[in-house]
């Protein structure tokens, strides 16, 4: 695996694989790597020929009182972790390479970006959609792979690689969990012993919500249920609890597509999860 | 020449060239062309193998107040030029084809899009900047060319291939203009005889005011003097006549790289134009 920090390496090292006629497949991610992201690189490349990982811990996606600077960075186990993943390259940007000075341009999806994590997190999908574009343009992959995780900006990005015409195929993977349940998630390492005893109560307590309302029970009254469970299991804050049609995130009406989302705080952990209906 | 009204049609054509491996220029209008129009593709097709002219009238980028519905549309006579210009594909989508049910995505610019016409026009650079990315991308050519006529717009849409690492080189074409210094325009047409006969009024006020400026002349007095000029000619408003920096478009200090820009309304026609300093 090679390494690359700047974007005028990262292209002329696709453009060669691409002079070869090797399909390409990028996985953006921001690091501190846990087995959902290996799934993605996995994914990735019995997809395609070479496999461009990035590591970024993009500071446009998270907002003034968030976890920026507390975020994990662990760089050389990533390295590790890719290596044996059989990742071709890892494109892995300081902050300048990706915001010179002057930069001055926002990509904003209406609507998707306004609701659920949108609604509690002013300006996060902003951010995320804007170095999402950046990072498609700067590699310009035939498929880019996404955890369904982040079920929430998966859709934005299907919605502005569709309405800006980025050239790629977004592929969604399945959430990858612990054997309890728990999302696998770099925000888990946040979780004490005793919390993370307790975190799997998110993901029970929609996955019944969701069993619930598939079997035509009352959407509010399931959901209503899922809440008072995660706030029993000793969760902070509940931001939310919702089911949502699938694509448009907008309020599920009976018989649409649908998809139970929460995020709730944990100590200093705010987690998320979400599963279909 | 081949007219083609949907992007994946485009997008086929495009591909055969690049297996022949023949470069791509791209030339962006809204139709009503003028001869302005015709030295971007002339310039076009000296620098690139194939040239694409592409014609949207774009309502993204109009106001509500503004002129979309009397925008002038020629697209018979539009295409009889570009045929006789050489260009080799022509792509005229209708307004679906470009902003489809539930198209949600907005590219902006902070700061650049904000003064100037920006300033009089809120939103019309998102509509520029949105529109000029699907654009490139659709195209994705080596070059795109846009007139220096639209200064701010230029200014802009290098900012926003900057920003987001489009792979194209943007190259700006200075104004063309009728013989007595008028810059050519497609509103032009609104003008009444009368009108048209007062309108260069505009271009010799913003080159005096710079040739001030360049001698060392005090740049307020220099815009004063234009604005009287210009309000003596017949204009009626007078959105703005500025001298800026060439490229931030921040108020020009002495010693930098200059530019003068106006914008002023005659009749119905509102007027913009800008010269170096």
């Amino acid at each position: 695996m090679v390494a690359v920090r700047d974007v005028d390496s990262l292209r002329r090292r696709i453009q060669a694989w691409r002079r070869e006629g090797l399909s390409v497949a990028l996985v953006p991610t921001m690091g501190a790597l846990h087995k959902g992201h290996l799934t993605l690189m996995d994914r990735a490349q019995k997809m395609a020929d070479r496999v461009v990982a990035t590591i970024f811990v993009n500071p446009k996606q998270f907002g003034p009182r968030e976890d920026f600077a507390a975020y994990p960075r662990r760089e050389t186990e990533d390295f590790e972790m890719l290596v044996a993943a059989g990742v071709h390259v890892l494109f892995a940007p300081d902050v300048p390479a990706i915001y010179p000075p002057g930069f001055a341009t926002n990509v904003g999806i209406t609507g998707l970006s306004d609701v659920l994590d949108g609604a509690h997190r002013p300006g996060h999908f902003d951010g995320v959609a804007t170095v999402v574009t950046k990072l498609l343009l700067q590699v310009l992959p035939d498929i880019a792979l996404f955890g369904e995780k982040d079920y929430q900006q998966l859709m934005i990005i299907r919605r502005l690689v569709a309405d800006l015409n980025i050239p790629v195929d977004i592929i969604g993977v399945p959430t990858v969990r612990e054997a309890d349940g728990l999302a696998m998630s770099s925000r888990n390492a946040y979780l004490s012993a005793d919390e993370r005893a307790r975190a799997p109560a998110l993901y029970k307590a929609i996955t019944a919500a969701a069993a619930q309302i598939a079997k035509g029970g009352d959407i509010a009254a399931a959901l209503a249920v899922a809440r008072d469970a995660i706030g029993q299991a000793g969760f902070g804050t509940i931001d939310y609890v919702e089911a949502r049609h699938a694509e448009t995130l907008q309020p599920l009406k009976a018989g649409e597509p649908g998809r139970v989302l929460a995020a709730a705080h944990m100590g200093r952990a705010r987690l998320i999860d979400n599963v279909t209906i």
